[in-house]
């Protein structure tokens, strides 16, 4: 049952890997679990160029190439090869909508992300025999996977860049993705996750959207028509013809399992339940990035983690976009963010 | 159909006034128009003693009087006669659920802020024959009617403090506003207003709730325990208990009529279209106060308003229940509120 959006012709190319039965931290087995990535450059004869970037929440690795891979670019295909990862869930690697019954749908087994993390490693070692990573970045759910690489696997991180996320979710960002899954789950047309068609769900995804747009970007970006830059005619057209627009294209099942593993992640875990004892494991040079207006991933939940966090450093920007500037909208924040991860890729 | 939780029982005493037929700003009549309010000290010989409080979103004048006012407050009934008045859709003065057919529920009539506060100049002056109230003041909504009393009657107003409001909704804050009415609104229970019993739209009213416990206070009450201190024993516990439980006792219609109300609020209408026209009408000493920690209203907001109010003061406190201890429940607050809402009262 592919959706006409999770495909070649809209994120490709993107190549997957098998890694066959892939059993879950929470236990249950994801069957023939597959991961979807691009690469772009060459991988250097000493394997020692490669760059690794997870996908965030409801992104694929299609805006992260849009985003952040290019010429001149800190990521640079000439200089390093950059594998993009799509996390499980995400609708290219292994979602609850693209596998067969009895496993699909609201029988989708819960994921970690320790789990994406262990199946991106498998597949750095398994398909290109890299031993370590020159850089493991991430924004936001793809910071949790950064921050949970350079822990389970410290010999294999050389540097880390968490952007806009934490290790562990605190209590007010846990409040704040539980209201994103209800605004979908509250939606009767969603039926426990059996909804015979997505469409169908589309007033669950429309509020959820709008609860994203309310919070995810800055109050100023509205209240100065800062979406105009895009093209938009009105607050409302922007909130419709953007938001509302981006989220109607995805699978409500595989949106909520997404939310739930953003909302569990606590890499304290790793730590015996400690978070500082989890964070100290961690070898690589690490740049921990925050945006100043972030309501998602506020700057001092970052700041509070980048202390914990060994041979570290904290950097910040500022966006009217505020967390969502992520998605490369912002002119000011490319520049800046590339700056940064030039800084951190000639560290030693 | 009287519901139990707006009863004397609860919110009382209060007293009614009874204005007749009430034309309203965008048309159509409040038939029977009543106003209930609670008085508190008696009324100089002088009549210069008065202040007037309006209620805020979902608070009545019982919470008023519980937070603000006492012997040694700033609000002291030894010194002031302070009116309370709950604003039109409150449930205590004419609302859509206490209306009788065919004008109750979904049919009740628009009502602006501005409508409100003609209805209280009428109270003021014919009920009680005060010609200039030594202060108006009021939180959130009730910041919104205090400007509009300062801007449509300017020499009935001695002093005014509009805390934690603005006179013109940004567009930010009516995002935010319509994530609120759509929480109740989309919940197929509600049936376009008109469900036979309120406790039916009960999804409704907690996902409300719970953006209002998301965005309403600051990420530090929940990332530090800080709702410790109200007794509950987890932070679900807390917003079940307290923020839930307060709005599942509303009328539904009541709500999403006040929350139209707040959205739709400018006082620039007053100004021909131009706020800082409007603005300029001002004749009292104001206190324009901002809690530094506000997402319904933010302090930059405030601030800006403030710069085009002639003989007002910019007032900030900080409170880690951010906007919502407007309520009361923050010691440091309270305490704050009172040293500013004396300071002005002992301006000339």
């Amino acid at each position: 049952m592919t959706r006409p959006y999770y495909s070649q012709e809209i994120h490709g190319p993107y190549d997957t890997y098998d890694l066959g039965d892939f059993e879950l931290e929470q236990g249950g087995t994801i069957r023939g679990l597959k991961l979807a990535y691009a690469t772009f450059g060459a991988l250097s004869p000493k394997k020692d160029n490669a760059i690794l970037f997870p996908s965030w929440y409801s992104g694929t690795s299609k805006i992260l190439e849009q985003a952040y891979v290019g010429p001149g670019r800190a990521l640079d295909p000439s200089k390093y090869f950059i594998i993009l990862v799509n996390q499980i869930g995400n609708g290219l690697s292994s979602s609850p909508h693209n596998t067969p019954q009895p496993f699909n749908a609201a029988r989708f087994p819960r994921v970690r992300i320790g789990d994406d993390v262990r199946a991106q490693h498998r597949l750095i070692v398994e398909k290109f025999g890299i031993e370590k990573l020159a850089l493991v970045l991430g924004g936001s759910m793809g910071a949790q996977q950064t921050y949970d690489w350079a822990v389970r696997f410290p010999d294999a991180v050389a540097r880390a860049a968490p952007i806009a996320g934490t290790a562990k979710g605190t209590a007010h960002n846990q409040l704040l993705v539980e209201t994103f899954i209800e605004a979908i789950a509250g939606d009767p047309a969603w039926d426990g996750g059996w909804y015979a068609d997505q469409a169908a769900v589309h007033r669950g995804l429309r509020r959820h959207a709008r609860l994203f747009a309310a919070s995810g970007f800055t109050q100023d970006l509205y209240n100065h028509d800062i979406w105009r830059k895009l093209g938009f005619s009105s607050r409302d057209d922007f909130v419709t013809g953007f938001v509302e627009n981006h989220f109607l294209s995805h699978d409500p099942n595989n949106l909520i399992l997404l939310l739930t593993k953003w909302r569990d992640n606590d890499l304290s875990r790793l730590g015996g339940g400690d978070l500082k004892t989890a964070l100290a494991r961690i070898k690589a040079k690490t740049f921990v990035i925050a945006i100043e207006e972030d309501v998602f991933f506020p700057p001092k939940d970052i700041a509070a983690e980048q202390k914990l966090t060994p041979n570290s450093e904290l950097k910040t920007l500022s966006s009217l976009w505020g967390h969502l500037a992520l998605f490369g909208v912002d002119p000011g924040y490319n520049e800046r963010i590339d700056a940064y991860l030039k800084e951190l890729l000639s560290a030693s």
